[in-house]
């Protein structure tokens, strides 16, 4: 069965990047998260970049702010498919470089940008890549747009009220 | 066997966008491309966003410029994974709309931005995205950035003479 | 006699959007407002762009924030005159991505865009539209404007004071 | 019948403006354009924006560049709905001057705004706004998107072969 | 003896706008302020810009914000040096709008434009101009600028107990 | 009589700074032009900001680009008002360096900024400036005015034919 | 022994700047700290640069806000490696004006610009400068970083919790 | 002696690169360049990081364009100062994403940024940080600022002809 990873740079980026491991959970999917630094602990970045897909994981969430170079850098070392989670965080300019430290990767190494503090479409994302091979996700995908439609339409019956 | 859509919202888009084209036949991918413009001929953008998962494509790749809607519009339409690339079309300002209206979707309807022009990006990771679940593309990818680190080395080796 | 159409991405515009329908009603228009997400409820947008003009709505004005493509998809489907309004949503970047994605539309699809947060404007363009051939609006537009310079007479008398 | 004016504030404009002239044309709606520059001629533009309504314009189109004044200054003056075409002149900071200048008009004052250098797109929308109460008009208008639906399906099939 | 007239666009302005006020007045220099709107009052602010050197002032100060047009059109209708605030206000999008509709005039018509939310600087300038001909008022700038130094003077003292 | 000094940065400034200059000649404003490197010459540049007043000049037109700390620290060392001109040089990123860097200036110590490459406005507004106590000036920017508005008049008229 | 020199434009820069004192007193290395205005205190800034290397300082950090001159002017004076800090102060536009007028040096003259707000960094960097010929404070800074691993290790478990 | 390391992404950054190269050898400073991508091949560029202050290196150089990682990645494995050259590469959007992903480091680890594309600049300041504690380079430094100083002298004198 699939597994995700999520990883970010930094305690502080927790609150946000839970939406991702929270979504996931949601879809029933396996998530393992981490802290991992790409500029304190460049080490662990090595190990988990380099062996993430050997540990059975099949899609890689990084999130980080300002200067951020982990989703960027564990795409270096990874094959799978890494999401990137531009987060806005206190020492970022309005999250600015946030986005485009991850987003502007060189041809050969993409990161799979998400919007600024994005993190719960960057679970989405995952499941949706989990269900483009895994019938019972994408299932589970279709119904959770049905459920976004619903409450559309029930907040437009209430502005009607 | 996985097949990957590569759709554009105008013909002007080709050059950027052939670059996704090429690098997937590269891998051995199959893939489909068509123009399918959000503003312009927005039913075929909604059947095809409708079928694409029922039509056998795994991942969608789709590029646009300016008020860029296509990304987003089919992602909204589908349940597959959608790759956005933010074409710096002639009408862009300096492609900051692109980006800016491919990346920042909310929350329930994910795009996997690449960089500006990054269509090869697009290509590698629609590659990936099928490498999660098919170890046979996986290797593939491992060897392509194998071929990557060959090339800088190859440089590197030039500059020294 | 003339109808508009004041529909929003999300009831979270609606603080915004109301100042829309407020400045319609104070014309004595008739208006209708709506919750239709581009992207949580594309056939519901679908329905309404296609089929706008035949309800008897002169003029849209669509809301929306972040990767905004309400007004320009509506602007697509419907050969109606829609104004958009940029909101500047939670989920924004400074406001940048909201105008962005709804001002730079490709040639052949126009959107009357408006300022950030600027949905009062929009509804006195609406009436601005519908006095373009209805002379007893077009007065009300030209009292309208008087009663703006009044106040700005009353205000500079109060800081001579 | 319907009338619209084309101004912009210099004739270095013109080679943008002269799409707005030309799709108006080609819808059949009189179309007449001048010079009126809001900080060379003023008076001029006063006179303008004081008697446009009266002298049977119905719609008016004003492009201009760098501080673009011109457009918000005409908004002000006249009850009419006014259409601002942000020009990249060559004083201009990669447009972003353009743009803002017209587009952020204070409450009371909305100025109908589109792409940088957009004047097709503000012929397109004032030939919509007449087509919002003259039947005949708005069938050109669909019929004009029809036509854009056949070219983009064109392409479609040149880059299929 | 030198005049210097503070307008601004809106009650709004005022608490920015003060500091010019108060400043001119420490230097002992005759003000007068006023509301005058470009986009709600237009007769009111050609009346001012037309007669402004013919009343007696020396130097404008103009404040605005948003699609500030105030300072702009006020050059474009006085023969005298106009100095420009660009007003942080509530509707503009962190005061980029502000800064460069006043900044980015044509060739021909200059606005002396100073810090966003500047207005104290406005004021110093104003005297300064006053001061290239008057050489009480320059003496004055010149003490004035003691005062400065001494000031930071001071604090660097504090800083090193 | 009133003297005017044009300094600038670099030689490379001086093809935009020479529309200042020409300007002035045109109003028969005398004028002192020179290279001073806030950079490379800061003793060169102290000397001058320092007595600049006492060697009769009235006003100080600096141009500068990238980082361009010219203009502010010549109105730190001068009484006198300093017009600061942005030059969008060849290390500047597209010229918001160069604005940012002398419109920004702190409470105390302002610089009247002129549009990006704005030289010729320099020029104007430093004619203005002494026009405001000088009445044969005075009269030279209203005639130069009107010079600017047949122009357009002109221009006006021919694309009516 | 080394000795650092932090510098400021104002007292208001104190609570961002301290923490290069902080850090650099943790590193045991001696630091002198003062108030440099380059626009209110313009001779002492130039006596401090032009003596502050025979006074026995090896490294220069200089921080300051909006048009910031102090770090790139103290440069153009010193021989020394400066190290600038752009400090969002509260006439900043959101740090941009800082950083850009810092950073964009011209060649010849560099300024080693830290994050906005960086002073942290700036301290290290100092560090860095002076470890990089004394192998005392090198190995102060590999535990440094040793420290902020642990750090990131401690976060990561907690998380796992 | 000391020895400095000038290294980039690629060769497509060399022109800009030779530049550091150049410098620091007319300071007769030992240089010692190579390609190191921090995405392409990050395991030579974690041997490079790791023993940079093993092999004798006193300062690094790095170089990089778009999501430039390169420099800090290397700042967060090396304790020696690392200053990096934000490369306007091809696919960067205006420089913005190499400047911001270079200078936005988090607190711990510095990178000395200089200007866009200011591989010059790179070069001098790190003769600066050997000059700090070398006072034969030292002394170059200042007789290259003389340098610097007599080429505006000789500009100056040219314009005055």
């Amino acid at each position: 069965m699939s597994k995700v990873a999520v990883i970010m740079g930094s305690t502080s980026d927790l609150p946000v990047m839970q939406e991702a491991i929270d979504i996931l959970k949601g879809f029933d999917i396996e998530v393992e998260s981490d802290i991992v630094s790409a500029h304190r602990t460049p080490e662990k970045m090595f190990d988990f970049g380099k062996n993430a897909h050997i540990k059975g994981f099949s899609v890689i969430i990084a999130g980080a702010g300002g200067a951020a170079h982990l989703p960027g850098m564990v795409a270096s070392l990874s094959p799978l498919p890494v999401i990137g989670v531009p987060v806005k965080s206190s020492n970022s300019i309005d999250g600015w470089d946030s986005v485009l430290s991850i987003l502007q990767m060189p041809g050969g190494v993409p990161v799979a940008t998400v919007a600024l503090n994005g993190a719960k479409n960057a679970g989405i994302l995952a499941a949706q890549i989990i269900g483009s091979h895994d019938k019972c996700v994408l299932d589970k995908v279709i119904l959770y747009k049905e459920g976004l439609k619903e409450k559309v339409i029930k907040g437009a019956e209430s502005i009607k009220k």
